[in-house]
C-alpha cells in the first residue's frame, strides 16, 4: 500500500488522511476519480545510459511537492503508418518505460500508469510483463497498433483478454478521443465495449475542444444509464502548447489545437502564459461538467514538449489543478 | 445625449460618473468597447395591437434594473432561402422594430441598436428610414439578404453606401459569424471589408463554441495590425438554450449548438441552469481573451425563446455579465 511521506504527515494528520483517501487503485476499484496525474515519456534510447538517473532525479523533483496521485509513462510507437503527413519531430524510439520505472524510478511515491503499445510486442512478452506487474503499484492503458497494412503479433483485444486472464488485479485502462467523437459520434459506445472488455478508467488525449470532450462525457453518461452501468472514471489530459514545434506535434497527434495559439505562439509576447491559462479554464470546465453530472474523473498533465520552460508551466498548471480539485 | 435618470443618480455620484462614461455611441466612436446589450425580438404582427403596450412595458420593467449600455432590436425575415430545411417555427413576421420601439419602447433610457434586413426593403424606405434616425440614440446593424434565386431591391453594399451618403454620424455595425470562419477560414477579412464600407462594431451569431470566436478575434486582430487598421468592438451574442425548440431553431439559424446541452435538455433536471453557466463561462472566457489582445468587445445577450422562464434566465445572464464586466 501507499504510504504517506513523514514530511507530509507533519502537515497534520487532515492532510494525512486526505491523502489515504485517494490512493487511486482504490478509489478506481470504487468507481471514484477525482485523482491528478502527471505523464512523461521516458527519454529517447539514444539518450546515453549514464544520463538516464540525472534525468530520472530531475523528474521526480519536479513533481515531488504535486501530492500527485500517480504517474502516467508513456510507451511510444512509431505512428506513421496513422498519418501520411510527414512527422515535425523524426521518430526516436524511447526507454521502455517499465524499464525506466524499475531502475531510474524507484523513489517515486505513488502508482505508476504503464501505457503498452500493444503492436510493439510479441504475445510471450507481453504475456511476461502483464503476469510480473504488481496491481497495488502499477495499472495499465492498453493502445491498439497503429491502422497499417501489417497485422502486429497480438491484437487489443488479445492483450485485453490476456490481463483478464493472467492478471485480473491488474487495473486497465483505455484511451478515450474526443475529436473521434466529433467526426463519428460513436466514442462513447466504443468506450462501453473497452469496459466491457475489462477497462475500469480512460485516459483521453490532449483536450483542447472542450466541448467535444463535454459531449463525449454527456453520451457515454446517458448511454451507460440506458444499459445499466456505472460509468468509470475518464481522466482528462491537457497539457501546454509553448512552441510551434510542440503545435504541429500536437497536430500530428490529431489534437484539434486551435488557431488562435498558432497565432498567439508567433504574435504574442507569452504565449505559453496564455496557453497555461487556456488549459486551467479548460480542466476547471470538465471538473465542474463531470461534478455536474456525477460521472467520475481524473486530471493526466501532459508534458508534451522536452523545453524546460514548457515542462515547468506544465508542472504549474499540475499545481494548479491539484490545489482546485483540493479546494 | 443620453441622461443618467435620478435614480441612478442617488446611489452615489460614482456611479452616476460610470454610467455617463459608457454611454455607447461615443465608446463605438472612441474604438472602445466592454459594454452590455440585450437583444430582444418584436413581437409577431399577429399579435393583437392592444397587447403591444403591455409587451413592452414587461420588456423594460425585466430590463430596467440591468444598467444595460443598450437594446438590440432584431429584424427578422424569412430565411427559408438560406436553409433548405424545415424552419422549427413557422416563420410569422415581426412587428417592424424602428416602429415598435418609436411607438412602444420610448421609456427606454439607452440607446437601440435597430437592425435591417436589407433584402426586405425598398430603396426609398431604406433611404428615408436611415435619414431620419438620430445618431445619439440609434445605432443600426444592416444585414444582407439571405442567398436566394431573387435579387433584393437593394444590395448590403449599396445600403451601407447610402447610410454613408445620408446620414454618417449613424454608427453602423455588422454581423460575425464565428462558425463560417471554422469552415472558411476568411470571416475575418469579410470584417475588414465592412470595416472598409464604414461598419464601426460588429455583432456576432450567438457564440456556443468557444474556440472557434477566439479563432476569429485572434485573426482579426493580427490581420488588423498587419494593415495598420484599429480593431473596431466586436460585440458577443451569448443566449441560453433551454427547451428543445430553442435548441432546434438555434441549429436552424447556423449555430453549432453542443450534443451536450441536447442530452441535459432530454435528461437534465434543471438544462436551464447548466446553459446559463456555460453561457457565463464562454463571455468571461471570450473577455478575458480579448482584454488580453486588446480587441475591444462588448456582450450581446439574446433572449431567443418567448418562454417565461428562458427570458427570466437571459436577465440573470446579463446581470450577471454587466457584474463581471464593471467588477
Amino acid at each position: 500500500m501507499r504510504m504517506v511521506p513523514t514530511h507530509h504527515d507533519g502537515e497534520g494528520s487532515c492532510r494525512g488522511r486526505y491523502l489515504r483517501d485517494v490512493e487511486i487503485t482504490s478509489r478506481i476499484r470504487a468507481g471514484r476519480g477525482d485523482f491528478v496525474l502527471f505523464a512523461i515519456t521516458p527519454p529517447r534510447q539514444s539518450t546515453p545510459v549514464e544520463r538516464l538517473p540525472e534525468i530520472a532525479r530531475a523528474t521526480i523533483e519536479r513533481l515531488d511537492h504535486l501530492d500527485l496521485d500517480g504517474l502516467v509513462l508513456y510507451d511510444i510507437d512509431d505512428e506513421s503508418s496513422r498519418n501520411p503527413v510527414e512527422r515535425p519531430f523524426p521518430f526516436s524510439p524511447t526507454v521502455d518505460p517499465s524499464e525506466y520505472r524499475a531502475e531510474h524510478l524507484q523513489a517515486w511515491r505513488t502508482p505508476a500508469i504503464v501505457y503498452r503499445a500493444v503492436g510493439k510486442y510479441q504475445r510471450d512478452e507481453l504475456r511476461r510483463w502483464l503476469t510480473e506487474q504488481d496491481p497495488h503499484r502499477t495499472l495499465t492503458v492498453l493502445v491498439g497498433a497503429a491502422s497499417s497494412g501489417t497485422t502486429p503479433p497480438v491484437s487489443l483485444a488479445e492483450a485485453q483478454a490476456l490481463r483478464a486472464e493472467l492478471n485480473p488485479e491488474l487495473l486497465l485502462g483505455g484511451v478515450a478521443v474526443p475529436e473521434r467523437h466529433s467526426r463519428r459520434e460513436n466514442e462513447h459506445r466504443r468506450l462501453i465495449a473497452k469496459q466491457e472488455a475489462g477497462c475500469r478508467f480512460f485516459v483521453s488525449q490532449v483536450v483542447y475542444d472542450v466541448n467535444a470532450a463535454k459531449n463525449l462525457v454527456s453520451d457515454y453518461r446517458y448511454e451507460c444509464d440506458s444499459r445499466g452501468l456505472a460509468a468509470v472514471p475518464i481522466v482528462f489530459t491537457v497539457s501546454v502548447c509553448g512552441s510551434m514545434k510542440t503545435l504541429e506535434f500536437l497536430r500530428w497527434l490529431g489534437v484539434d489545437v486551435p488557431r488562435w495559439i498558432e497565432n498567439d505562439l508567433r504574435h504574442s509576447t507569452n504565449p505559453l502564459a496564455a496557453s497555461l491559462e487556456q488549459a486551467q479554464a479548460t480542466a476547471v470546465e470538465l471538473i465542474d461538467f463531470c461534478r455536474r453530472l456525477g460521472v467520475p474523473f481524473g486530471l493526466n498533465v501532459e508534458s508534451v514538449s522536452i523545453r524546460r520552460e514548457e515542462i515547468e508551466a506544465s508542472v504549474d498548471l499540475a499545481a494548479r489543478l491539484t490545489a482546485y480539485l483540493r479546494s
